[in-house]
């Protein structure tokens, strides 16, 4: 087809790249591969280093399992010895740390599961950081656990699943406030709304 | 602040280069860099590569200065013994090349400005490919020039200039019929409307 042509390679190759990212169709790729022709080489050089460097100078913390630059672990919440380690408030991604940082309530350490139980996409509890959360109750002073998984099926299945298995302790098992929009993404929700649903926690 | 500590350095540098992009804010950058945290290092390393040989892999193509591989000038469009080298079409950036390509009706060669005349930026004549285009025409056996600027403020002022500029001569000046929607983008126009708009062009 002609228009293949008009695209020089390197071009197209790159188009075809970013579309590969979420949120971005065909025609946004075209026109970032565009902007990156237009702007200064240095930039788009440096955008290309960091990529290329980006797995390799992160890693997981070995605490938390949330993400971390690779000379620093465990990471910088984990190392602050101003939280409160009694409280451990569960999530499945590094991003959910971040939502939850960002609504400033919350002083305890975090433990980031790296996804949800989710049997139609073969995601059970060994796929994800949860028998490593088990160790960590069972070796340290938590008094509460937070459980911050999205609110949606599979979120509430890795919740029900996570609060069966310790119910005989007497760790006290809390989860977020239903103010949490259903079905909705946990990152998305505003530091207010966040907020309210961490004070006003249930118990499980 | 709490939140910076949270993010590790190499993902905060990579969000901060991701917001400069055009329609990612510093929400899609994060989910993207955490996108690709979570992607195979493979993929985001070719990602990288295609970005730093992005320049060095491309250059602009002597005759038209649309933008081809380095090591194909002329580009295929110029190089293509099938188009009809009578008919000149200037657009004001690459991209226009690959809307106009798209819609499948013109069979001629192309010249890139890289930009419009916008005394409000600082750009005049001088600071586009407007001398390349006369020199052109000077030159060669061009009977028709079509004038395919946006049609916007900058757009028509450049399509002014040029057909002031060579008014005096037996070339036919024709610029895309007025079916293009005034104030808008000439990349986005669908494939239909700018097949009509080529169709229909008008004498100026």
């Amino acid at each position: 087809m002609k228009i293949i042509g008009a695209i020089p390679r390197p071009v197209q190759r790159l188009i075809d790249q970013l579309s590969w990212l979420p949120g971005i169709g065909p025609k946004s790729a075209s026109r970032l591969a565009f902007f990156l022709l237009r702007s200064k080489e240095e930039h788009v050089v440096q955008l290309g280093e960091s990529l290329i460097s980006l797995k390799r100078d992160t890693s997981f913390c070995s605490v938390c399992h949330n993400i971390t630059s690779s000379d620093v672990d465990p990471c910088i919440i984990c190392a602050d010895v101003n939280r409160d380690t009694d409280l451990l408030c569960v999530v499945e991604e590094p991003l959910d740390v971040l939502a939850i940082e960002r609504s400033g309530t919350f002083e305890g350490i975090y433990h980031v599961l790296h996804g949800a139980i989710s049997p139609v996409d073969g995601i059970g509890p060994d796929e994800l950081k949860i028998n490593e959360l088990f160790n960590k109750i069972r070796t340290s002073e938590i008094k509460e656990l937070i459980i911050a998984t999205n609110p949606n099926l599979s979120g509430e299945a890795t919740a029900m699943y996570i609060s069966k298995q310790l119910s005989d302790g007497d760790l006290r098992i809390t989860r977020l406030a239903r103010g949490l929009p259903v079905g909705g993404d946990l990152e998305y929700t505003d530091e207010v709304t966040l907020a309210r649903a961490l004070e006003g926690r249930q118990d499980m």
